[in-house]
């Protein structure tokens, strides 16, 4: 039988081959497949720093470069054939690479090791993908901005404790959401810039002898700044959890988005009907029309989050330098890369065939009961302790609901008999316009502190 | 375009196809076509169960099941495409079958619905991976048995805080993680007792209209007992995420012994060899030989923790009955079920070619210092409060470094001087062998007490 | 200055008294305090099996009970002052007794270990939590009995996807609660099963070498069994982590019914009213009144999370045998022993009192697309394939909804223009009461299995 | 008997006062009397903000900035008694100023609400304390520094796998640790940045309708920003989720070094001897030294972990504004905060009173097998293609093994016949120090490198 180690870029110092099944165990391929354009972009790096440091010629350099060129255009089109012995993607490249040029193919490996190789990998790749999420974050807030300010007018209640609370405008709601994901836009940004340092040159964990130009390669693959230790180079998986952080941060949002969606697509609620397109029906209830969509983003929380825990205990309690548990981290890694892009795509193309049900918003809005803080801050603009005139209104609602009678109706006379500082004026609050109205300021529901919003926004793009 | 509904269980209702972004998104063929011999097993037992009903002609359900049958043929070999519309491994099999035997297969979907459906399938598969589990298990045990007969008189140190403690015997150290799988083992064995209650009948999740005998398909499957409401029924995950919880605890216990063995490994400890077949070597450092599987197993304990996290997040906070966010609970189970497996295979195999390094072992065990607490003992034995002979021997060991003379060099007079207990019987008691046999009684180190702890398990096999 | 290791069970043998932050740092007597009934029993246990195995006279014996016995006193009183040297409950006791005693309280410790000392306490306390946890979940159980046998008649919605998918009777709903929490109870007890294994004896980690009968004290503790292996004995805190992911399970559910209910008390859905006694206001708003408690139970889900993952956390990857990171198991044990307590009392108070609106459960249920599912069966029950059904089902659906026409509100001849099959007994079909009724058979939700059902559990108690 | 809504800040809605079982349950005064300084803070720039509004007259906000003071004070000196009426710390600093000040009191409350209010309170506290952490770190940062500085010429092996796999300074190691800090540093002082934007002014949810201006209260509390949505403002417990993200990736980082340490402290490696002021002993083993402290900042991971779980988990799928779910959140940020702080301040106490053994150190880094790779770059710096070079050393390796002869000791002769291109210069290769200077350039290991790196750092101080 065949030594399975044959075409390991360890292989020698054996004297058994491992078992089929370790084999199986330990490849990575069928994860990291997804890391050749980075293998090879890093790979052609790596051979102009050998070139420029005298370890490869010119011809040398070259056919190099052109036999990775056409590894890459392999895997592109997808007419590969791994074996089980590739291990991972490295090996696959390097042994497609010697059948392609040769011993030559062999030279490639000077001076670094798979360790600080697929730290590189990693970061091009990550790097990359964080860039698609920015573009996909920002796609998904323009068109918030979009409906904000289409539906500038439409009200609702706005909640707490899914209690009615006080109404908002629907354009104040959307924004809401835009503000959860600009503080996500600017995590990731950070997350991406701080993992913008290149690990090449640390080798296995102690560096290269071979006084390889690292600021060649840096500049290559455009990266701001060289990893300033070694060993920390090929041990740190800090980005993929800072990333898987941010991710999980940005599911919460959408989740919360998603929840809510869920409430309004309720026959209870009814404030949204979704689009056909984005719901699907039930193999036995003919009737039913399922937000499955909303769903399966909240209910991929979940899985954000325990990929973050994984990543968590994979590097818990784990000594230096590089150890084989690292491995474990592309799994959770690529499933979230593509969890976070699905997500932020749906939710876009939801939002942007959605249909606010005015109707049903406003006359939800419009119970009185919701302007009871306007009642109370009225008693407390006209000087009274704010805690006194939160006790008279409490007083009044409890008799509004006692007999279901709506504040909206009650004479000024009534109002009267609970306080005396209730003046005719007093008509003019109840209204949910103009609860609304009254709440200007930075940050505020009024429409023109909407407005001003939307504007800020729209400057910075 | 044809309407990518077209072979959807519920496309009437809509007017518009899906977006076919939202098929991709909402698809779970690609992990559920695990479940198809459990799905058509489950069709078979429901076509028997509206055959008994009345609602199927013995004819009608002899060709439903011949043509369940083919179907499982076609899957067993692969010979199959899978369409997007397929959305899930019911929607393709009912697919495949009506294709076969035409509109007749549009009646197997009576009385049930796909909630009660996966939920029987998903229990079924879970049901058989669990009992592969048990005997992987078991496998894995008998293997640590085996080894603590053969090594029955190799001791090493025992650690409390990786630090040595006292002398204990190799075997024991053994049977310890025999211990530990025991309980993951009636673990495993309550989760598979639990949910082996029959879901189909529950419907869409009211029951169905069709008096269907739950029974006749209970008995058929093989299930002890029928759940017993509906509505519970089709939102119950609790058999997965008990699962994953009985799974993370044994990961739990795989990586304790891998963090030991990969300890053991090293050149500090070098208390074992692991064979050539269960490492790997590096790509750059020529003298490597790794210990990757133990580094994964450890490392594959966050995947599991991840999954259960995963599951219990998806659950969390769902109303009644099902929702979609539930489909997420097929990649957590799926994956653990294939990682667990294969953690336990490895370390069978393994197990089963490591090699003890005696000399080593015994060498470590012999620094006089782990014998203090017998010194301690011995003292106590003799009537001294034992909180005063631990301070006693606390200053004799204080001694022992501070002159770096190990105590079985010391004659018994400098012991005399520290107290008038000890006599020259001391001598017997300052040997590993003395410490390890004197720890006799149901769970202690002496040889007769680990022979003892054999015997019981063999007589349970 | 004093050492302030003057107190410590093993400070002899160190040059250096300890720093006191690190004396802060590692205490655990702040959270293990809870522990005093239990370390005192133990030791008991402990003295009486000295007594038997001739370490301690009779009077020696007594005079330590005795003294046990004041320290337990004092601290039920609460008339104690901790010393920041005590480090634990079990280093307090032991100086309490022999202060009260003298330096025969030093005999106690004689033959174990804090090792195997903690591991009892934990499992003491831990067997009796579980008994309170099971009483109060039977408790709940009960009243999910009482209130279903009193709403027997209240019909509304079931769910899925939160869309109205068939009308339920509100008992069978209350009952699926019931369900939940009955595999809780049966998880608790496996595990309390499971743990009922006595640890004494392990000592440090190799056994102890006096002989002490193990079976005495676990009679006198009442334990099923001894723990097998000392190694394993003062490594093993899965019934932490099993205890925690009980927990965890049951809080999934308690969170499910918590978020139903929240639904439920909204304006929209309006399906119960909550006591006063278990809301809250609001600071600002006055017509507010929240169902807090229902929120806090649901948010508290994430409190027992985090102590499952914070124990599988601590434990991974760590060799044997006791590591003081085991020490971290108590806060995530103690803290979610009481808030599961906690929760479970709540839900039973706050059930007791909630009001159920019929008139809006109903209204609700009335929707006659509700009964799509039917019209389908009907059509399936006079032969149609179900599938086809669902189809013409389908378009009848599309077309009520577009028209805005309710399905009751039908002629007959309507339905017939889309199939020949519609006959006159249709009409007995459309009603939720009729709906309901069909579903019988074990589980369904007609009356009768509803009762069937109550009678079962009840045959139980 | 006396309503237990009366101190409350909403009791006059209520007709029932609330169980006092829920007021225990729905308590958050145990937890966040923490922020009582905040809290007044907050409550003093509401106060000038009322004051410019117009609200409060000159007198009437001295008087009750002056009421605040001395409820902070008694606070301060902590002669409190807290009530279990007073649910929170707003409220119950509310009800000590309407005590002292009379109904004035009850005007602080207007145009905030206790959602704005806690949000305040929350980011003024995590704001102060991100402060202390990056203080903390950077101690522990200089304090590696000066260490490296200290113990520049020992050298030690580097691991991978945990197997020796080539020497590096001892320098280089602690400035690994230096590096990973240093991105935690920069992650602090992210979430610090981003959470840097003043709530106040949100209100409930929508706004207040008093026109204050938010900014006075920003410029008072030196915020750099206003929040600029208010639903979001009210519902965003991001910057915990973020700030909890970040220490759990440092306790990631410590509990590597902490593992790292604890075998470099065990008897077999012999790396580090600590301080007797860090470590505990046994009850039990009068030998032993346990390394304590390193063993719980490795275990507090999980704890850290825990609370990460925990705070997601309680977010997601929360829809808006604010949630009683909300309340769960100050026990994950309080114990991490508290944590965090301790584990980095006994880290910086340990790491200054550390010994290096550079006997033991040196000894095991001069096994010649960790120079294999030399001996594989020797002969690709000699031209031959890296990959080959690996294989023929690989054998050499093998050999040496089997014959247990180390390479340093083998004569070039026996080199030659493996490969013509040995020459007599490999006996400079050949050594630990040679290997490691070798390894120059940014971020090697080379004496040099090393130095460079320190220079860097200690420019930026």
């Amino acid at each position: 039988m065949a030594k399975t180690t044959e075409n390991k870029l360890w292989g020698e110092r054996f004297s058994e081959a491992t078992d089929p099944r370790v084999d199986q165990f330990t490849e990575s391929l069928s994860e990291d497949y997804r890391l050749f354009r980075h293998d090879i972009a890093g790979s052609i790096a790596h051979a102009n720093a050998l070139s420029r440091g005298g370890i490869l010629t010119a011809i040398e350099t070259k056919k190099i470069i052109c036999g990775l060129k056409e590894v890459e255009k392999e895997l592109e089109v997808g007419s590969v054939e791994f074996l089980t012995s590739d291990e991972d993607i490295h090996t696959y490249i390097e042994r497609r690479l010697t059948e392609k040029i040769g011993p030559l193919g062999g030279k490639l490996h000077t001076g670094r090791s798979r360790n600080d190789q697929v730290a590189l990998d990693l970061k091009l790749y990550l790097r990359e993908k964080i860039t698609e999420i920015l573009h996909q974050t920002v796609l998904l807030q323009k068109g918030l901005v979009v409906q904000a300010e289409k539906q500038i007018d439409i009200y609702l209640p706005g909640y707490t404790h899914l209690q009615r609370a006080q109404p908002v405008l629907l354009s104040h709601h959307l924004l809401a959401y835009y503000e959860m994901l600009e503080r996500d836009r600017t995590r990731f940004a950070d997350c991406q810039k701080r993992l913008n340092q290149m690990p090449l040159g640390a080798g296995a964990l102690a560096g290269n002898s071979f006084q390889l130009s690292r600021k060649v390669v840096a500049d290559e693959l455009r990266f701001k700044a060289l990893t300033a230790n070694s060993i920390d180079t090929v041990s740190d998986r800090d980005f993929i959890a800072e990333f898987l952080s941010a991710s999980s941060i940005l599911m919460v949002h959408l989740s919360r988005w998603a929840e809510e969606w869920i409430l309004w697509a309720s026959s209870e609620f009814g404030f949204i009907t979704l689009s056909d397109r984005f719901c699907t029906g039930s193999s036995i209830m003919p009737q039913k029309k399922n937000p499955d969509v909303l769903e399966l983003v909240r209910g991929k929380s979940g899985r954000v989050f325990g990929a973050l825990v994984n990543i968590l205990v994979i590097t818990k309690g784990l000594p230096f330098s590089y150890n084989r548990d690292l491995q474990e981290d592309k799994r959770p890694l690529f499933d979230t890369v593509e969890t976070v892009l699905e997500s932020l795509t749906l939710m876009t193309l939801l939002l942007s065939e959605v249909q606010f049900n005015r109707m049903k918003m406003e006359a939800a809005a419009s119970d009185s009961l919701l302007l009871a803080t306007d009642l109370a801050d009225y008693l407390a603009q006209k000087g009274l302790p704010f805690r006194e005139a939160h006790g008279i209104v409490g007083k009044i609602v409890q008799e509004a609901i006692a007999n279901q009678k709506p504040l909206h109706k009650w004479p000024i006379t009534e109002f009267q008999k609970r306080s005396r500082i209730f003046q005719n004026d007093l008509l003019n609050v109840l209204t949910p316009r103009a609860a609304i109205e009254k709440r200007g300021g930075v940050g505020g529901t009024a429409t023109a502190s909407v407005k001003a919003a939307i504007q800020r926004i729209k400057k910075q793009w």
